[in-house]
This record gives structure tokens, C-alpha cells and sequence, in this order.
């Protein structure tokens, strides 16, 4: 039966399919199902006790300004609070450097919104985050690729794509989403060094870099960035916008992200974002401030990087004893996802559909591919499926693989 | 100092000027101003306490749920709330019509970016609301408007716009913002039978439609539409897509809003609102359905009902008792503005200036038509401000007025 509206959609939401993750989301709400699929922090890390305490004080302090309106840049103290935390790297920036936003996705929209022409090209890893490439395809963004592997983005073939006159490059330089890999300290410098060579600005997203679990932590791109200009000017105008996230830190449901940038580029994301949905949930953000400030999150990383970790070394292990031969992965030093790759005649998606059969999900590696590519591949994630279920869990994922190649040898 | 983003923004940032309400909401921050400018209500009727016992029931009970990601779609238990109401008003929705969003401008945003391609017409109403136009001009909007009086937009003159070829209708059929008017009974049965024959649909914006302080409810444009097409079907598949928002019900720091529409266009908008935001904050979510659900918003409205009423009388009263002849103001039976409008030669701009001088502030209505015009009229708020600060203020701005008058008299 058609509606009045049907015929009425405008042109971009050709472009805004449906979603694989989305999709694939789904599986993950079956209780019985163990699910690698999802990106979601293990709720036991979550600070169910700190946020109950914080509720109510600020309930009873802010009560009135908590659940006003507020102003669309966010909460001052959170702001202030988020410079410490960038300032503590070595980077001199303001409340005037930070944008709070819902999510990191919507950073990501925001600034696809601020940026983005239709046919504009954007320079990414590949594999490459789904949610950016969700958030940029509706701008009628394309994209150039460059490969990468355990040392994240080549820096080697980045020369070549940067000649295409990308808008910016996107990169998410710690433990990424999909890989886990990270980007090292020699190719960081590289990536700074020719993106100014060619006058191509970064965007470095970063949910994880607070989620090591061994070897020591690297600069970010915005610090190193700001390093090689020398820039003594107290606002960062650097060649790099920084997004990070409390999802991780604190909690994905509250719904909260942040953006550094050069004041101008904020001026420019508050007019986008005040369009979009006027200002970030006031009672969230300073529910995350007081939970957050005072040096709590200093001490609650441990826990969650005590967890992931040892889930993580749980899945390394499985994959070690169960998977096939043939199937190589990657070894994450921190972040959620792991990244396997299996025989090229292997396809995921073929053995989602038994894996689903058999109560286990992840997601198939061939949508992180703008340009195509990577049907055998995979997306593990570490952090939700307790130890045991981690272990079960990849021993029933090797088991439909051996089938799969068993029946082709018999085939 | 240039940054490497400055050549770099999408022309559509060129239609995202300063916003008129963003710069004027920072007139309301100055505690000493009396502020008639923003649209907040009374922190006075925000039910605190209910908030308080929810959060620690959300979190005791609910908390993994509460802080985690969560569906695009939202809460399911709040979505079948929102259609349990919207049945009571005589159409028959389930939680599949049904969409959470990060506030009602958000719902504007995803309307926006499902429907409009650049230069497509909107049918507005003239004064209409200035979120709407910000939220559209970043896909390009243009808009024909049609005048409103006492009863709303004049439908009388509606045909002659419908013949523009208008994308869709876009109305605020309850004291609208900014005048305050009520579109007569007559009236939404004349939208409803034109946009019908023109085969052109409406979106009813209802953010304030349960704050009524005398008369009687009038059935809503999508309600309305639903009888007119005699609607058997147990989905809703109508002409009109209906919004409102927990914002001035409970509070507007939750950042919570909802969109009905037949299921089809609900599943354009929830694949745009995942490239947005993913969705809206889980906790918020669960929250308000906890305060909300077991009639307390049944209550509760009765409070706020009180309070806003009592101040709208005051204000009319104020207007009575100081403001200068040659100046009318609407009568509105609800919500949270009136409209004055000044004699032609008054501009409502020089008016704020002096008025910001002496601590009182409001909004001049000229942003708030698409096609210009309006220069002599102001947006005024009674819900914000104390019965005695709307006794002061609107003496203040008499005395603005009568001192701008006196000045060109003797000039």
C-alpha cells in the first residue's frame, strides 16, 4: 500500500541503504546468542554505582540547569575537563577547542556536514570504520583507499592517494575499528609529514586510546601534529582534528563524544550541530562530569583494561587452539576488535549464516571495504562475550569453518 | 591566522549563517536579565524528585540496559507509551509508527534529510517556527508561506500556494511558535481537504499541544486526516507525519522527542538517525519512561498547566496595564509565547538593544519569516520568567517603547 510519502524521498537516501551493521545488530539481541558482533563495552565495567551517586547529586545540586536547555558547545566544566585530559598529552587547548557531541557519530556527521561536497573524495584506511562511511555516504562522499596491515595505514602507498586532492584523510591511528591494529610511531610522522606536504588536513578518531593493554602508548596525531609546527599559540590550529568518546570510558548509553579542534572549526560544528538536535542532553553531560572529574576515570581505566585485556588474550588463545589452518588474525595491543582473515575462497557472509545457525555472530569484513574487497574477512569482538563464552564461542566459529572447508574438499 | 579547514568547508555552510536565536539565547545566561527571549520552561514545575527515585530504580534495575547502546528506534517500552497516548486521541498507531528522537529538532534534521533535495518548496505558515528554517536551510529549502491571523494559517490563501508545487505542508496547529495562535477547527478541515486534492502531505509540529489553559482540545491535523480518510488499517498510512517532545512535558535537558509516521517513512528515518547519532541516550530513554509511564504525566500536566497559565495572564495583563497604544498582541489559549506587534514604523531590533540596557529581553519576530518582513514584531516567552519579573519586564520594555516613540515625536 503506498503512502503519500513514498515518492518523495530525496535524492540521498539512495545512497543511505540499509545497514549491514545494523542488520547484523540484530543478532546480537537474541540472548542466547554469543555475540562478537557488536562493538558494546562489557556492562560489567560499567559504573553502575558511581552513576547512581552522581545522578542524584547533581539532581540535587543542578536540578534546575540539568534538565534546562543548555548551550549547543555543552556543559563549560566537561569541556574544561576534556582540555585537561588533552592537555595532559602535550597539547595547549581551551574549553573554545572542544565541542561536546551525542556520540562520536555524530561528530563524524557533523563534520561531513561542515566539509563535504557532494563527489568530495576522502582519503581512508581500508578496511575503514562502517559508522564514518554511514555518516559520510549521505554527503555523497568518495573515497581513496590505502591498504594496511599490523602497523595500520601504509604510509608507503599514501603519496599516490594523496595525489587525488582527497578533502581529508581519515584515520584512526589506535587499535581500529575494524583491525586493531595501530598505526606506528615512524608512520604517524610520515602521515603528518606528507598530509602538510600536500596541504591535506586529518581527521584522527580515537574511541579506544585509553584501552592499552601492553606496550607503550604512542602519541596521537593531533600532538605529534602540533609538535611538528613548533606551535607555541595557545589555541591548537593544527593540520588535525581529534574525536574521541566516554563510550568506552564511561558508558556508550549516555551517549556522549567530543571533538578538538581549532576554535574556527568549532564555530562552524556549533551552527551544524544547533540544526541537528540544539545542544547534547544537559543532564548526561554533567552527570558525566561528576562522575568523571577528580581523577575517577584515572582509576576506572584499570578495571576496564584489566577486563578487556584478559578477554582478549582469552580470544587469542581460542583462535590459537580452534581455528583452522589457513585463517590468520591480528594482535591488538589494546581496543575491542580483532581482525581474522581467512583463505580467499572462504566467504564470511556464507559463514555468518551457519555461525547464526550455530548461536555465535560477528560481522563480515567486506562493508569496512569502501571500494570493495575483503569477502574473507571478519570483525571480532573481545570486550562483551564473558571468557567462557569467548572460548565456546570461537571453538563453534572454527567448527562451521572446518565444515564449510570439508564440504569443499568433498564437493 | 589561517587553518588548513578554512578553504575547506561545503558550500552548504554558506546558507548555515549565525543564528538569530543562538546569539539572543545568550542574552537569557546574564542572571540579572528578565529574559521573554528563549522558549524554557519553568525549572519551578521540573518533577525533581521523580526524576531522582527513576534514576536509582533505572540503574538498580535496568542499569546494564541503561548505560549500553541500545536499537535506532528506541526504547520499546516508551515507543508503545507514545502509542498508547496517541490511540486515546482516535488513531491507531503501535510502537512501528513510532520514532525516538534526540529532541524535536533532531526530528526536524532527519525529516529534512529523508525529503528535501535543494531548492524543493515548503509550505509554511509566515511568522513560522526559526528551528524549522534552520533545520531545512541546510538541505537547501526554499518556502512559500501563507499569512496566519488569530486562527492560524489562513487557509483561504493556502491554494494558491499549494499550486507552487510545495514538498510538503509544514504547520504548528497549537499555539503556534511564535504568535501563539490556534488553527480553528474550519481551518485544519480546509488544510486537510486542499493538501489532499494537491496530493501534497503535511508534517503537524505539536510540541505544545497538551499545555492548553482554557478552551476546548481540538483534534489534531493528523488525527483529523485520519477520519477524513475513513482509515481502517491498523497501521497508520496517513497524509500527515505528526511530532511532539518530552521537552516541555518533563524537561528539555533529556533531549527527547518522538516522530508518528506510517511505518515506511519510520524506516527511512531510523537508517538517516544511525548515520546521525546511532540513537538516542539509552538512559534518558529508560528514564523518562519510568517517570513518565502509570499516569504521572496525566498529573503532572495539571502543574504545569497551572503554573504557565497563571503567568500568561499576568503577561496579558502587564500588556494591558503599560504597553503603548498602536501595539497588539495575540491571545494565545496555550503553550508558551504571544506575539506583539508594534506599529510599522517600531523596529523590534532597536527595540532589544535599549531593552537588553535595561536587563529585559525577548526575540524580534523577523527571523521567524522565511520571506521577510515582520520587522515590527516581537516573540514574547511567559513561561520562563516569575509572575513578578513579567510584571517588571514588560513595564521595562513599555518604557523602551514609549522612550523610542517620544524620541522620533520631538525629533
Amino acid at each position: 500500500m503506498q503512502t503519500p510519502w513514498e515518492h518523495r524521498y530525496a535524492h540521498r537516501t539512495q545512497r543511505m541503504g540499509s545497514s549491514a551493521i545494523r542488520e547484523l545488530l540484530k543478532y546480537t539481541e537474541q540472548p542466547d546468542i554469543i555475540s562478537f558482533a557488536g562493538g558494546l563495552p562489557a556492562p560489567d565495567v560499567f559504573p553502575v554505582e558511581e552513576f547512581g551517586s552522581a545522578c542524584q547529586k547533581v539532581l540535587h545540586d543542578y536540578g534546575s540547569q540539568a534538565l534546562q536547555y543548555g548551550t549547543t558547545e555543552g556543559y563549560l566544566p566537561l569541556r574544561e575537563m576534556i582540555a585537561r585530559h588533552t592537555i595532559r598529552y602535550g597539547i595547549d587547548v581551551t574549553a573554545d577547542n572542544i565541542l561536546i557531541t551525542s556520540g562520536s557519530q555524530q561528530a563524524l556527521d557533523l563534520l561531513g556536514r561542515i566539509l563535504l561536497n557532494r563527489g568530495d573524495r576522502i582519503l581512508v584506511e581500508s578496511p575503514t570504520y562502517l559508522g564514518a562511511l554511514q555518516a559520510w555516504n549521505a554527503y555523497g562522499a568518495e573515497y581513496v583507499t590505502v591498504q594496511s596491515d599490523e602497523d595500520g595505514m601504509n604510509t608507503d602507498a599514501l603519496e599516490e592517494a594523496l595525489r587525488t586532492g582527497p578533502k581529508f584523510i581519515y584515520v584512526l591511528p589506535n587499535f581500529q575499528n575494524p583491525t586493531g591494529v595501530t598505526l606506528s610511531l615512524e608512520r604517524r610522522n610520515k602521515l603528518i609529514d606528507l598530509a602538510d606536504r600536500y596541504g591535506v588536513p586529518i581527521i584522527e578518531d580515537d574511541p579506544y586510546g585509553q584501552l592499552r593493554y601492553e606496550g607503550e602508548h604512542l602519541p596521537s596525531v593531533v600532538v605529534l601534529d602540533n609538535q611538528f609546527r613548533g606551535n607555541s599559540n595557545p589555541e591548537y590550529r593544527g593540520n588535525v582534528i581529534y574525536m574521541s568518546t566516554f563510550s568506552k570510558l564511561l558508558a556508550p548509553g549516555l551517549r556522549l563524544g567530543w571533538v578538538v579542534a581549532p576554535p574556527e572549526v568549532i564555530r562552524k560544528l556549533v551552527i551544524a550541530k544547533q540544526a541537528c538536535d540544539l545542544h547534547t542532553a544537559t543532564f548526561n553531560q554533567i552527570v558525566a562530569y561528576e562522575v568523571g572529574h577528580g581523577g575517577f576515570l584515572d582509576t576506572h581505566i584499570h578495571v576496564i583494561r584489566e577486563c578487556y585485556g584478559h578477554r582478549r588474550d582469552v580470544m587469542l588463545g581460542a583462535l590459537d587452539s580452534y581455528f583452522p589452518p589457513g585463517v590468520e588474525w591480528t594482535h591488538p595491543e589494546g581496543g575491542l576488535f580483532l581482525w581474522a582473515t581467512m583463505p580467499e575462497d572462504l566467504d564470511a557472509a556464507e559463514v555468518l549464516q551457519s555461525a547464526v545457525k550455530r548461536k555465535v555472530a560477528f560481522v563480515p569484513g567486506e562493508p569496512f571495504h569502501p571500494c570493495g574487497g575483503g569477502k574473507n574477512t571478519m570483525r571480532l569482538n573481545f570486550s562483551f562475550a564473558t571468557p567462557e563464552n569467548i572460548q565456546e564461542g570461537i571453538y563453534r566459529l572454527s567448527q562451521v569453518m572446518k565444515e564449510i572447508i570439508d564440504n569443499r574438499v568433498f564437493a
